[in-house]
């Protein structure tokens, strides 16, 4: 089989071919795409180099982008008996142009080339994510807006406390995601660096121009050093399962505050019967499973930068095979996370609020804050109009006044959504994601500049 | 004692008190400057909002500055019997200035008080942390240079595969460190928003004036939300504690790099005698004790964002006391990363390279990928330079040309170490350390604006 | 579709279908012949307190064995639209037998009948690994035995520090497989006990005979208390999970051994070719990439138990969907590790060792702590042996004696590989695998008691 | 200064030094008795060799019995300048007893030394701890007798399911004890051997009876393999570290058991105020701080293996320095873990449950099911039963019959303490102490055996 280069004379074990191949193929086909335009920018610029005949690389591309629309429209595949992507796509090349296939390979080695992969693949993904977040986002603070004026109880030590209103609750949730989304730029940024033209990781004795690679891809720029290049395998990984991880534990605990509201003890909103499942012998019972499924996925995601760092910590400088486990944990997360994503997107968007919380008397105490700030503002010293408050519950004379005056920045009275929107949208704007779609539309041939 | 308002007419048990106070004393020690800064914004916005008169203005500030700068000085401590460093505060204000020094509490809570603080305390070191970042990487960018033309092996594998260079190396792990200053960047700044005025987590009736207090402190913005501000404790300190380690990490690999050099069995480096054990039956025996104490120091700091999540995770919204123990954690966490930051610049600064290392022939093999590329370049098609030279070696004909020609951007003869520079500069320029210091000077009455 | 107790009137939406069901019908194929055979116990149990009568448990028994030889033949699939395998069991019972299938669930509930299904799963995937992990065991026994006179360098910080031996290197991992299995029983043990009857966690009004389906599966006792049965999901498998890590530490750091002997700068070992990826013009280039991927595994088998910690931690007592999402990770493990152990163990078996190591002059130094030795022996002071081995050494005078007489228990000269057997033996013995076995035999017709 | 073999004539610059030393004195007052135990077998074994003469022997025993009372009072400390408790224990005999002090190191190394320090200790803390879970277990055990009559709802998915009782509820607890301390069983035997004649991880040319000190020790059999011996570093923290874990993960569950039962919308239990904080002018705010910082600092102890496993993790065999950093986080998780589990004791004692909370209507629907179950012991078909008490729970029909008469083992009816008990005994005297102890006690002259 051309396809394995280190193939040696003895014959190689089943059980070997197996082991070491692993799910390597299958998680191929998540990078198929990404591999084809890494080798469209690759060929372009190994003509500019004098590597490739102007009519070598006509031909080339026109193929590549024929692949390409393969891969889109589902009916590429990694044939039995083919190790990788690399090999696959060499195999169609070669099929179609003969030997000349094999010329995308000059100046490349296997670890740039999927490093490369790598990279457009999670900038392209981290796009897709950031579309389902700032989707989310939308939705809580629609929803933050909607029951902007419903009060629910304020907890401490999930103790009655203080009035609170479900504009607060959702719209907490939606500046988290804004807090997210600036981790998960940074990320976006280190993984936005073009590795191509590592090689092995040491470089090459050929003339590469990588500038033009990291232009023609739409890098924001290269990372440099070629040990480096290649040390950001594992790393960039790490850096970006962490983000991703972050949004996770948004929604995890957004699904943890709705299952609790959603026991018959809170019975503060009521989520669409679509979403949960329940027993026609208790009626009143709405097990919230999405919810509850959507809390597990996310803080098994939350544990994905761990199980990295155990698999890439204390390896010295350079490629190990050890690397190729971290793709079956990494490429599905983003499947995951969106879903869990779209699944909190529908439930947010069609929750429905119990307006009468407050009317339960078992939520009066939290009203005497309130009274003691009241009598505060008019004039008595706070330890005075404390001290009166507590008297008068003690003797039971305390009537609650549940008419609520927040008003500075972020409170009930004045949510400041639209200022949380500006974070959210400059956030968004400042990945800069039409440079890489551009760049891409290029390669394809789908745009003219 | 006045300090606990919630204390009730029953005895509270030594152990009990013991458990609950645990290490919080020891840890508000970091937290108490910037307790005080945070009540100098306060108590000038209460005056702005008529709570507070000119004159308790005056009086307040100068005595809050006169307890910052014993907090300077060292002689500021947590008595005996106080709770934390707010009551502490307030204990030294009221001995000072009678029951106006209680004043300071007005509108916050204890809450708010400790959210603002960790965000003051982390901004800071922070700060710190980056200086120590940058100074490394100038030493391992001018070690890259001193070194940049002693070859060394490339491994993949652990197996002898390429030629590679010091100058390759050290300044791969300069490279690694701009990566890690973008990720702590965007800690940074989730960390640099005002959560001062969210009070319990639920607002304040007071008519606050928050964005005067963000201004006062030199905060990016405020966390709008109340409830999100108060969702940001744990989520704050896992993210900054995720990009130390990041920084953790890179000086681990470092540290590791360094130990296997270090070994007879390589022989590439020569760790300077202050930083090794030995042996005088041993002489050779160089035990690189710093590196690997920084290796392990650096791997338990790479676990400090799991157990954060540990304990933060799962938990519904609003106060819970579980918070006070990631204060344990992840306060003492700026010094570990700095101290090793400190040693491994000691370190870089005055290691020696073996420049002979591939004299020895072992590493001779190295050398046939260039010669393939060498006849490549001459026009021969790779697979026949390719097997020309397994056959020269297989024959035993092969003698390898040591000299070294890379060019493109990022190989041995071509390091972009000016481009690298350019990045790390950038990078600290966007975190606008400037404004926080401004801000504080200002508070402090150390600068007039 | 009858399989869906709790289908309401509404419309379930596919994507909230294929997000709950997730890869529950993947998983649940694990689980079959060992529901089959928690279905066989309890119906058994039924028919002996009058919930069934005789001719429907002679029925019901045939039927389900019938079913379990069809798992055991590759033939029981769970059909589309089916949820998971108790809906797909029932299926199949009441196709064949009518209404009568049904009364399988009676006294049960879904939670307890998982809960047998996982804990049958482990007991017997727990047995198979023991079998993997005791050949393995046997290998390196032979392997040590094999080459217990040949001599390598033992390293302390990856210094060169002692003389040590392929029969110590050999037999140390040996010996720590039985400290994993020490550790592997109890973890069976806390498994081994029935959690049937547990119903949904809280017990049931039927007089179920808790004692007799203990019997009938060959437990060694019973979860007692309902919800702690219901609570040991998540437990268990966490528990089993860290033995399963602790079996992943020990073949990952042999690995790692191995991809570092395996260097040309050690020259150790010679990995089989079957095992290695190599390069025709580098020939001394033998890529360990099987080790590696075992070591990357192992590492991620690592982080199991913080996975499910993440999943199950700070969750309240009783049942939650969240505790699906762990099967997913839970049950591919033992796959994963017996893929590992059984690579390791080829390798382990074939494994060359170089037995010229100590001939390089560069390991001389080493056996300068045997010469104190000798000469404290002798009679010399240590401190005063110590000074004049080290001014030997400086004037270069000291010539190693390299023949070394180490008598002690566990020392290069007596390896005590029978005494670390005897310790394999009892400690696979103390499982007492047959009860399972021989309960599992007479449930399934297969041995008359 | 004496104490540091390695010194060499070079400036050892402070800043190292600190470094290096870090916590190491502060964690070796742990170990302080423990290595003047492994002293005293070491020189009974040297004399028994002819390394030491009798009056040596006699001499030194004394002296460090001596020593050991000093740690045993207080007054042992680790003076300035002296870097470890190894160097200042023979430092004391040195100055008590001239060079005679420095014979107690022959035939060990550093290594082996701590190596038997961190048996020794951690086999008599976990004595301690299980005493600590002992009476635990019994506090449980007991509450759940007393109230076992008292009904609350069972939860699934946090809505109201079934019936369950506080009789269920603590002795859950008990019974995950039992298992918890199963695992503990097993990480006490692989702490339970003796790696003292294992020198660096090589073993030694003198004639060292590891049988002796073995049995001096009262160890249950000795790390026979050296270089395991040393690999067993990390190791045995990490399995002990996981057995911690599986403790505090059971208070955890059921702090946040308690944390949830607290709160005003559960009202089930009543903390002893001591244990609580509240507000004067919210009396019914009862902070359970207790529970959430054992909660707290029980999650953080279940961060602990996986600290311990990314220090350790990818070192390849031999010792290195990075080891001693699992010190400092193993030593004190047992302080960690005794201390939540007396305050979870304390409070599990005091607790008061709420005798009347099935009154509350909202948990009418619990009872369905009994009744259906009813229905199907007096003959009807499970689904029709189902479909009856469907209809007239829809109809508004249904009266709960809040009589719960379940029988089978485990349940309300028929808690099966005693079974649990028993196997809690069995599993405490599986541990053996006695042996240990008893040899402890020959070592330090106090008792005749």
């Amino acid at each position: 089989m051309a396809q394995k280069l280190w193939e040696k004379s003895v014959q190689v074990d089943h059980d070997v071919e197996r082991f070491t191949v692993g799910r390597d193929r299958e998680m191929d086909l998540y990078l198929a795409p990404y591999d084809i335009l890494g080798s469209l920018a690759h060929i372009n610029m190994l003509q500019s180099i004098g590597l490739l005949t102007a009519d070598e690389l006509e031909k080339l591309t026109a193929e590549l982008r024929q692949i390409y629309h393969e891969t889109q429209a589902g009916t590429f595949t990694i044939e039995e008996g083919v190790e990788d992507v690399h090999s696959q796509v060499e195999l169609l090349l070669t099929r179609r142009l003969g030997d000349m296939g094999k010329k995308i390979h000059s100046g490349r080695s296997r670890n740039d080339q999927v490093l490369v992969d790598l990279k457009l693949f999670t900038r392209a993904r981290l796009h897709r994510l950031v579309e389902g977040v700032e989707h989310l986002f939308t939705t809580l603070i629609d929803q933050s807006e909607r029951y902007k004026t419903v009060l629910m109880p304020g907890y401490t030590h999930l103790q009655v406390a203080m009035p609170s209103s479900f504009g607060l609750w959702f719209a907490a949730y939606a500046e988290s995601l804004v807090d997210d989304l600036i981790v998960m730029q940074a990320a976006y940024r280190v993984c936005n660096r073009n590795p191509l033209g590592s090689a092995a990781g040491y470089g090459s004795s050929f003339p590469l121009d990588r500038t033009r690679t990291t232009d023609l891809l739409g890098f924001e720029s290269m990372d440099y050093n070629v040990v480096y290049a290649q040390m950001g395998r594992g790393k960039t990984e790490r850096l970006v399962a962490s983000a991703i991880a972050s949004v996770a534990a948004t929604l995890a605990k957004l699904a943890f505050d709705a299952c609790l509201y959603n026991s018959q003890n809170f019975g503060f909103i009521k989520l669409p019967d679509a979403f949960t499942t329940g027993s026609s012998i208790m009626p009143h019972k709405k097990n919230p499973d999405v919810f509850e499924l959507t809390r597990a996925k996310c803080n098994k995601l939350q544990a994905l930068p761990y199980q990295i760092t155990l698999i890439a910590n204390n390896l010295p400088s350079g490629y190990f095979r050890d690397l190729q486990i971290i793709k079956e944990l990494f490429l599905p997360a983003f499947d995951e996370l969106e879903e869990c994503l779209h699944m909190v997107d529908l439930m947010m968007a069609q929750i429905e609020v119990n307006t009468h919380i407050i009317d339960d008397p078992r939520y009066n105490y939290m009203f005497s804050v309130e009274e003691v700030n009241r009598r505060v503002q008019a004039g008595v010293p706070f330890r005075d109009a404390y001290k009166q408050v507590g008297l008068e519950i003690e003797a039971g004379q305390f009537t609650p006044d549940k008419h609520i005056a927040h008003t500075h920045e972020g409170s009930i009275g004045n949510l400041c959504n639209d200022r949380i929107t500006a974070l959210m949208q400059q956030t968004v704007a400042s990945f800069d994601f039409d440079r890489a779609q551009r760049a891409e539309a290029r390669l394809l041939g789908l745009q003219n500049d």
